[in-house]
């Protein structure tokens, strides 16, 4: 351990290679010196999340991974298709820092008072370059963790706890009344449940195989449809309309489950309209795409009438629609939930160098449904 | 000619057979007595709109269609492939009259005075079993044509010219700047570029064929982009620069056309943009589909990063929004430039029963750019 935190240490790099790979390495950087409002936060836990994968692997087809360098300092290449070179054009030869979100132990601060105050408290960070075992950030940004919690546990504090906030408050905010909800199981999946449960919302989890159908039921979820099986449509359209759900958010993008969402949610609407109408029910229905677990093309046939949208979520837009001071509210929430509603459940905690394996890049890179890792950057370093 | 009004008429129903098929007839319906505000209204024009085709046709093959009956009381029938019965199961077995919009002459008109007042007027009627002899509608309804205005002139009076309308409205309700057009070169494609013309708005059309080019090019369109060129992405994300268009309406619906046009928009954007943002550029792209001339599914690859929707439009939902009094205003816009700004132009001129003949279905029926007919249900009648 670097006791006086000063020197070098180790970030996690992405870079998208003009020649059409893309090259993760550990770099040697300094440890910052904070400044007035600033605080150095010692990174302990910061977990692999789905929306990490975007900036660290780029569009790269990870099954021609490839391992170099040293058992510390690995290096991984991978191949990026030529077709989707144009799409990282902006990101071409940029060694960029990853790593959505971490907790950790604020171990230097500014001179200023509020910097001062978080010395030795464990805290939640957001913003960026969090693959990394130290991190520079304002004092203001720190999320002040109860008493007691480590920063495993305070590790995913704004992702997955916001975004399932963002999905609540955005569901009332378009006046909806229930909400859809697609690979439902996942740690994110499973909070959402839990915050509908307590505030009585009515959710509609869809999944893709049984043993996800049983972790939500044992959780108390009353609406699980499983997507793999035959009576798939007849399943999800009666929970539509016990639920009366017309917004959903889908984690996968591709494929024809939005479409299929958007069908199942007019043949609800219409077992409650009266006569036919050629343009389809007047009841407006949204899928929101907020994840892309399914990268093949997005495929639906218009069959739910005209009242319907389809779109992009994104955490930040929603928190900057609705202001500093409720993005705030619901930031004390999440801290206040940590061990509760907002717990989070990892399989695997790894090193820098351990991330950057082939047996753990094959695992965490798959996104699959209970394999979450977490990233410990000060693991095995004496 | 029923020069007395009385006794029965001609009107075209359409039926969707529960043993699988679609079948048009013409059916002898009697001549409504108006009473009170209602008058009855002797059309002479009613314009085969592509909205009109969903209930015409049903899902049918139209390929498979077949003529029986008389000359003057055709009845033509066509298969509906299996698996899209259940889209229609609402309308099983129920005879429907079709046609949205027309226009004709007052020939009956009930006891109040605003009915009696429009006795011998040339009036705009919307609001379906248009396709008839004679149609029944309160006064208020009827939009009063501009004197030295015939039938033929005024029969597109609401679906196009009101479409065009609403398109420029979204656009500003939505606080977009200019627009983006798909099978640009339709009569209702060139209004929109009269409509864009006359009050300075950007407009983006996409046209399929270089005959359509030119037909638009003629009429003074500034950006035209054909998507049968190899360099149509680069023609239309130029186009999107240099109009600053993030508001597209695509008639087509299916394939991909909807999705390149949010890919173009995002690269417009990005030309913009100073950094690279993993989540794409945060202006907001927006895709209306409000027609279906592509039966076949809708694909797209989100390569447009995460401010994107894509949703359905109907005119009557946009009317309602804007309220009665606005919606007014835009219908005496429309009647005051009927013969300029909303001008139509028809291929052909056909009875009821011409209609329904497998020549004038095999062209109207492929609503191709510059095939339009008009349905006159007197033509001929002694």
């Amino acid at each position: 351990m670097t006791q006086d935190h000063s020197g070098t240490a180790l970030q996690l790099r992405s870079t998208v290679k003009k020649e059409g790979y893309i090259e993760l390495t550990l770099a040697e950087v300094p440890i910052p010196e904070p400044m007035g409002d600033d605080v150095v936060v010692r990174v302990e836990a910061s977990p692999l999340n789905p929306s990490d994968m975007g900036l660290l692997f780029g569009p790269a087809d990870m099954s021609t991974a490839e391992v170099s360098g040293t058992a510390e300092q690995p290096v991984v290449t991978a191949r990026i298709p030529p077709q989707l070179m144009p799409g990282v054009a902006a990101r071409v030869d940029q060694s960029m820092p990853v790593g959505n979100e971490a907790a950790g132990v604020v171990v230097k601060a500014g001179a200023s008072e509020t910097a001062q105050a978080l010395l030795g408290k464990t805290v939640a960070i957001l913003g960026g370059a969090m693959y990394a075992q130290f991190r520079a950030i304002k004092a203001a940004q720190c999320l002040v963790l109860p008493e007691g919690t480590t920063p495993a546990q305070g590790a995913s504090c704004f992702v997955n706890p916001l975004t399932v906030l963002g999905m609540v408050g955005t569901m009332r905010l378009e006046n909806h009344t229930a909400l859809v909800h697609t690979a439902a199981a996942s740690n994110l999946g499973q909070m959402l449940n839990k915050v509908c449960l307590k505030e009585n919302i009515g959710l509609v989890n869809i999944v893709r195989q049984q043993a996800h159908v049983d972790i939500l039921k044992a959780i108390g979820a009353s609406h699980v449809c499983n997507s793999s099986t035959e009576t798939f449509m007849d399943d999800l359209t009666h929970a539509l309309v016990e639920t009366g759900a017309t917004l959903a958010f889908d984690a996968t993008g591709g494929g024809t489950l939005a479409g299929q969402i958007l069908t199942c949610m007019e043949r609800a609407a219409n077992q409650k309209a009266q006569a036919y109408s050629r343009y389809g029910s007047t009841i407006h229905k949204q899928v929101y795409i907020y994840g892309g677990l399914d990268r093949s093309p997005t495929e639906f046939n218009r069959n739910f009438g005209m009242a319907w949208g389809l779109g992009g979520w994104l955490l930040t837009a929603f928190l900057l629609k609705i202001g500093s001071e409720a993005a705030q509210q619901l930031r004390d929430r999440v801290a206040a939930e940590v061990k509760t509603t907002f717990a989070s459940h990892y399989t695997r905690e790894v090193s820098l160098a351990e991330a950057l394996q082939l047996d753990a890049i094959s695992v965490y890179g798959k996104q699959a449904t209970g394999e979450k890792y977490l990233i410990n950057p000060h693991k095995g370093v004496a």
